[in-house]
């Protein structure tokens, strides 16, 4: 086993990490996927560790990478499928997961990434309208207020 | 590594066969999939072999057998993401998949999965029709033509 496969689902990537991970294989999935990102031009990813028995700090780091390698190619990551007993470990060893976003199972992350996606659609309208607006309109509706 | 992930996608369910198969890996996966179909009426089975680099008849016994029982579930089995490789290998090998449906990736998986359940709809319907339809009227149209 030497790659983690990558997944197009619609327009979202997934990969399910299912085995041991290394460091040569930790850095073969962030390239693969970052070259898969740039090529299907996906918006999100979704990574499953439903297989995962525990989540140490090396895991930890490697899941913040992705997800931030990703958000630079515009891409929003959610990690999917945790164990109820790897949340309590995590907790009890006192890691936290910063900068990464959970969701329960594959369904809700996809959800929770087309929320996410929405919503920027919206950030997006709403800047492109007061650039194409009228200022002197802008500006009197403002006063009018 | 005791058993593979089965992930929930709308309503179908994804394996990802990353390792390799044993026996016991295959009876612990048929056990999952069976009852993970009967718990979420799931109506369609992808599993990807994109990890696979040879599928040799131990494999192609354990996909034919998904997928059968899988359809006494009133479930559909599509492979997906079989390598090039692998497909020259079967054929010269003179291996072939009876009874086994293959698409190129996930999303083809997917589509192909939709279109057999709308088929199925289709079906269904015509025959609600022609039970629930007054048999004379039925009649008379057939001598009219």
């Amino acid at each position: 086993m030497d790659r983690i496969p990558i997944l197009k689902i619609s327009e979202f990537l997934l990969v399910s990490i299912q085995v041991d991970m290394h460091d040569r294989l930790a850095l073969t999935l962030q390239d693969d996927l970052t070259n898969k990102i740039s090529a299907t031009g996906a918006k999100g990813v979704l990574i499953d560790i439903t297989s995962l028995d525990i989540v140490d700090s090396f895991i930890g780091r490697m899941l913040a990478n992705i997800s931030a390698m990703s958000r630079v190619l515009d891409a929003e990551t959610v990690v999917v499928g945790m164990q109820p007993a790897v949340a309590i470990t995590l907790v009890e060893l006192g890691l936290t997961l910063p900068g990464i976003r959970t969701a329960l199972n594959v369904d809700r992350g996809m959800e929770l990434l087309r929320a996410s996606l929405r919503e920027r659609e919206v950030d997006f309208d709403v800047e492109e309208f007061l650039k194409r607006a009228d200022p002197s309109e802008v500006g009197e509706g403002d006063r009018a207020r």
